[in-house]
């Protein structure tokens, strides 16, 4: 029983039929019709002008995201728990060039606006620093927290005042909007977001995320930039109906709100063990090491998280009877 | 009726039932036994030991082996209409890290050992010229033709005389290996090819090529490589799994064999018009200017390809009517 | 007898003193008196505000030109035989991440207005190819050619009418200013040129080029690149007085004006031999190999040049006993 | 009266004459006499044999080391407060093709075995982790500390375990020397230093550092790397004629004692405000705002160091006279 990763979880049963419907000949690259309408889908959902680019993985996303706002000169603030510091082998650092990432704390890896202040003011403003030219954040955190719009928009503002970029780390995005019930505009271009990476994998896609930008004459280079990667895949249309196939009927959302109240049903088994709050689809615990020795000879697989502490990702496919029997089983710890 | 591309063919119905069936929960990236699998898979094929890695496009598989052969101040010997020169927006400078091309002339875009020699001949061996470090060639070529096993040894051999890797961009090895009847072995490694972008796209897979090493240790630092450009997609498995379906009972040579006898029912159509040899299922013809547009306004859709010229590309899946009809109408000139 | 280079020359005299009046505590890197005098001193000379760095090497004042204009997946127009192609050993392409060069002919290394616009036009302007962003041109030519101002001109509107930036690696800029007769304005900003490489090394001085961007604003992020690259040395006042004691009493000229006359002395001792116009201070001279033999046998030094061709490159300190006799040797071939 | 940093230092009189003596024609680049002779005058000194490059600035010799020793897709374990990450403006970044600096904490700009350890044991051993290729350390420190030969050892031990390669940015090599009065053997290479950037320019030279490869075949591709830098300056010899002058008779070393000399006048003045020990050239005292305004209101320059901190740097050619009125301005404080 698998809570490892939500990278781990299926195929969506209106995923695969999308991809059934578009198998015909169409177009190459993003030339067909199903690529052709992701910028009015987006534009949409997000109540505003979007410049909405397919690609494979949230690694590529949230790189390309960073290469359209930082020179090779300059840097990102990002926590030094995230995504694009800790688990993309230096994607960023490929794809801006050799732009450096200069590394805020705080819990569950979310950057507070203080934080983001005094790292920016740390940096001399002459030639022999790099300076920051973005801010990274990721909404929900690799610890499952949430930032509301009010605290997106207190970045967004602290980035302003310094000129800086702002660009999200959605690979949970939906999660995000499913806790906080807000709209997407809300807890991006309103708050001062440019770009977004919004994950569709993780919550019962294939093979394809979405890169938006809320500044489309961002977007004019990135196509390049995106086809030089070897991310404009020639048949883009299979991409392309995956993500209209999340989007209708707020499917994005449904999926999320599923694995979000699984997450909850684990959270509610041991309250008094959850090592950050649990705000989507992650789960933290404290336990020992035989504690989680226990766990394990029942069956179920999850990833240990520095010492007497293991993580619980739950998915929109997660059966309700593995639900059920983990979270009896870490009651009964 | 589209003749444009084999990019924009459908998703051959093997392939889409390998995705059904690998429709479960799974390791994540290519911890999967799918994936586990590949390396496997193709050494039968080939009958020595490979180590494959899917990627999400051709392009993306030509430029990490690319940079697993050369260094950022070295270079690479390619024909001056390879698609790694001329349909990538510099893709291999990208993942080299800014190592040149240079560039031969040839005959449909075809390398011959002799302009192999003279180019690398004419840089001089100091450091104020980048040296080249490998050789690409493309297999049937950009223009349909196909290197025989024996051209491609005598290849092999001038590159290796130098010390010189050889990539062969594949992204229609299929195509050449049915037209060939050879094995995919005589027609890589044992000609002195190190590593092969191996195409499946084109050839009625959906979004997976695979990248082959015949010298496996360069696979390692490319396995870095493949995250850190966002290549190591999430949800591998269903890569892996199309690269399986199109491996069982030879289906890549079956589907190769359809696209060129395609291909042979419009040379034969008008073999006075080719302007190149059709080995593969790529057609050139000399129409003029009316001729094209009079094809075009009975609804075959197609690339101009220079003054005079244009190309037909024939797929796995072209209907048997369009194709007669398109002959028809190219005898009818 | 060196006819090598001119880069084999030694330091002219004032040069050195300078050096000497230089040697004195002062602050580090650029932030002394005499480099805060070189946009001024540059000005001055060219009639229209200019932003100067010291650098120092052609090479290095050449690729932070190039990367000023051209992003990682653009390109540069320049001709076959530009040093910043052939000499660099891919300079250009490590400071721009990766950019492509773009390769016209022309006699004599000469681009020809013509010539970039086919070679541009040559590009489809989509994302799959990497699109022209800046031209470059060398002045005097590797061959010792000399554009006009009005051949200048020509090149610079071809490059505004596709947006493209004008580059000028003036690697031996006093030697067509000295040939030409025109105003140093005449034949850069007036004509287009957006950044010029001004050599001073070649012309009697040490270690010191000077970057000059007539769009100042260009300086702004090289300012950066160039700490980032290793060029913004600690000190820097040393590099700015080389620069001044060139320009004082047009001393870049005057050296300049003598490496050209010993050219011209040597050009006509065999005028019928010339494989090009000598235009500044290279000799190309069609000899057969058992001639090169005879003048190296009388102990002058140079480098072949392709079967039957030979170089003789003249500098500022040129002796006359050295001239005089090679060129009575020539004549006596 | 200049004590904001040893850049700020003129250039010795034995230096100056040394460029005298080098001034005639010679070969370009590094094909003169004197160019040839480095790597014998280097091994003698180190007693083993070292492959010894000049480069004109420190910033080109530490990130040129770190190119050869590590990947685009690898890190380099540092200090926090290292020179390399702190004043190069992401110089190991671009020449790594955007390698990753690690942070190391420790007093005084110091790492220590035991940090070195926790930081590489941090990475987990997967291609989603830039995995560690080198350690850099900086001897004397930023903050003018030393590491002795066997503090390096044990660093030097550390690395190898690990398999990482060893790098030492002495910008101020000649100040630990001078301080610890051992052997230069002892200190780098016997201690398990790879490669050293043996820096002259603050300790009175013009515009040449030493970057010393104690495994001569890393030097090879490096010479490539220098000259695509921009690095590979065309009249090399200036640059070889600085670094043999101050090799002769020990110059660097009497130099060094000098500016140590001067640092040790200073710190005597008020050991009580001493911030850190004094052990090479940098004095940081514990001053008030009003005592720092005090020392600035008698003419001394220098630089603010954090709140309540300034820093002191001496060189080879300090005055007497400043020396003796700045220890008296600080005792008195």
């Amino acid at each position: 029983m698998r809570f490892f990763s939500d990278n781990a979880a299926s195929v969506c049963p209106e995923v695969m039929a999308a991809l059934g419907r578009a198998n015909s000949p169409d177009t190459a690259y993003d030339g067909d019709a199903l690529s052709a309408s992701l910028d009015g889908a987006f534009s949409d959902l997000f109540g505003t002008q979007v410049a909405a680019l397919w690609v494979s993985s949230g690694t590529a996303a949230n790189a390309l995201a960073l290469a359209a706002m930082v020179q090779s000169h300059q840097a990102v603030i990002c926590h030094a728990d995230a995504h694009i510091q800790a688990d993309e082998c230096g994607a960023p650092e490929f794809y801006t060039g050799g732009a450096k990432l200069m590394l805020a704390s705080g819990v569950g890896a979310k950057l507070d606006p203080a934080g983001l202040e005094a790292l920016a003011a740390s940096v001399r403003n002459d030639v022999h620093q790099t300076q920051p030219a973005a801010v990274s954040i990721t909404n929900a955190t690799e610890y499952g927290l949430v930032y509301t719009p009010d605290e997106v928009a207190a970045i967004g503002e602290a980035a302003k005042r310094r000129g800086l970029g702002l660009h999200m780390d959605g690979a949970r995005f939906a999660n995000a909007v499913a806790t906080l019930g807000c709209s997407p505009a809300d807890l991006t271009w309103r708050a001062g977001v440019d770009a977004l990476s919004f994950g569709f994998i993780k919550n019962g896609g294939m093979s394809a995320e979405a890169l938006l930008f809320f500044r489309p004459e961002l977007a004019q280079a990135t196509r390049y930039r995106r086809k030089r990667a070897g991310h404009l895949l020639s048949k883009g249309r299979y991409l392309a109906a995956q993500l209209l196939a999340m989007l209708d009927g707020d499917l994005w959302l449904e999926n999320a709100r599923a694995a979000n109240a699984a997450a909850q049903k684990l959270a509610s088994a041991a309250p008094q063990r959850l090592a950050y709050p649990v705000e989507a689809n992650e789960v933290f615990l404290n336990v020992t090491e035989d504690e989680a020795a226990r766990l394990r000879a029942l069956g179920f697989d999850f990833y240990d998280w520095g010492p007497g502490e293991i993580r619980l990702v739950t998915s929109w496919d997660q059966q309700g009877d593995d639900l059920d029997r983990l979270a009896s089983a870490i009651a009964a710890l």
